[in-house]
């Protein structure tokens, strides 16, 4: 088992510098409760409602620049891996992105692929397959938020032996019906048990120029039980449970089912498809 | 607005007429309900539980047999459309098939592609996509079960344009953590939404050779929220609601995204997808 730390915080607009007081204060708080994997927000480093891409590009840093970089230090002093997301600048181009790091650098950079309502009028969208990093708790990918809503994407890593998604998120708020989980931790538990994968969702609160978040947090193991959050919120926490990215290794769903060797790629389009009515 | 019944009924294993004059009395209760569109549940014409493929056989029936002629005749009577699982033989072929129905005959036959458990060495697999029937209550496609589990196979009647997907299925039953909707129910939540397509998922009851149910038939709109049934149970019902298969035809989601055109066909591969660890 590994413990799991996400820390839901409420990042301040534009404020580089506080986001990483921020951010450290958190991990402090994680590593306290003993988690070997931290995650942050989607967009940790800078907020989220930049009301253009000039704004965002004053927010964006490098790679190579301080908030990764504080991350570095933060995963190489606590020995922790940590996923979260930031405003990243390379070369001309601005992408919502995800950084995983530890104890040995920088590990990989994941851009988000699927860019929701306005982040298209901001962001340049990713082209690049979520990454799978071997670190010291299993096989880990990520990827942001509004990818989460497209089932294909999180078979990618599944299908190529992940073993946890640790998946930065800012989810908008939206209604739910009385007592019921909000509508993207559903797709979270249903995106990991029909890949057998346990996945962390780590949200935001703090309204920002309007903008509220669910505050959904949620740690899924690999049936897709919620085993941490998973309820709409308002409050920073950090939200921290016991994961088994080894769950991930064992497709087997009873008897002789396997919900991933009982696939029929060779049935599946990959495009729009459409066929005559009957 | 279309008024949908979901039949969860509980067959008896090899009692063809019994299992035809159960969906009989079902259909009139559903029918006295306002149902426009009924569904029954997966094999509802012979119950599940066979031993191997010569018994299964023996409880198997042509398209132009007696279960599916007595639900024409149900569609006619009653002018609705209907949609239920059966055991169905063509030439030296078995199929655990769902037949759609309206008064003007059979308009489709799918045959199940993705065979849980046991059921491979019972049934041959179908090779054909879910179909889309044009009816009175809209465009109407059908799956069965565990095909349910695989989100790409929902995407193609969904991307095709299908406004409702009405699902015979058999549930085994699994626990679920206290207060949680069983998982079955939390994929055809995900799969409705991240589609916006109405689903009716229609499941059984009354264990056989001790195989037991989830009982949980529900009925989930566009946005994924469950209007009727989608708990565990043990009791047959006729579940009822309305459902508007025209929220399908608007795949926004809010501002500028739209859960269907914001997919990256190019980015997704068909095939399990390996690439190597960073």
């Amino acid at each position: 088992m590994t413990v799991i730390a996400a820390c839901q915080l409420g990042p301040t607009l534009g404020d580089l510098a506080g986001n990483r007081e921020r951010v450290a204060a958190a991990v402090g708080e994680a590593v306290g409760h003993g988690a070997q994997l931290v995650v942050l927000p989607e967009l940790a480093s800078s907020g989220y409602a930049f009301e253009d891409r000039a704004e965002a590009w004053a927010s964006g840093e490098e790679v190579d620049g301080s908030t990764v970089g504080a991350w570095q230090q933060l995963a190489a002093d606590h020995g922790v891996v940590l996923v979260g997301g930031f405003c990243e600048r390379a070369g001309e181009s601005l992408f919502n992105s995800a950084a995983v790091v530890d104890p040995d650098g920088v590990r990989a950079v994941y851009r988000k692929a699927h860019l929701w309502d306005r982040e298209r009028l901001i962001f340049d969208a990713g082209n690049d397959a979520p990454p799978i990093v071997e670190t010291s708790v299993g096989r880990v990918s990520t990827m942001i938020c509004y990818d989460l809503e497209f089932p294909e994407w999180v078979r990618i890593p599944a299908l190529a032996g992940a073993q946890l998604l640790a998946a930065p998120v800012n989810w908008p708020a939206s209604p739910a019906p009385e007592g019921e989980r909000p509508g993207e931790v559903v797709r979270v538990q249903a995106n990991a048990s029909v890949n057998r994968m346990p996945i962390v969702a780590c949200d935001r609160v703090a309204v920002e120029r309007g903008v509220a978040w669910v505050g959904g947090t949620v740690l899924a193991d690999a049936d897709g039980w919620v085993v941490a959050g998973g309820w709409a919120s308002e409050d920073e926490a950090v939200v921290t449970a016991e994961l088994d990215p080894d769950q991930a290794d064992d497709k087997k769903i009873g008897g002789l089912s396997d919900i991933h060797a009982d696939r029929r790629p060779e049935l599946y389009p990959t495009t729009g498809w459409v066929h005559p009515l009957t």
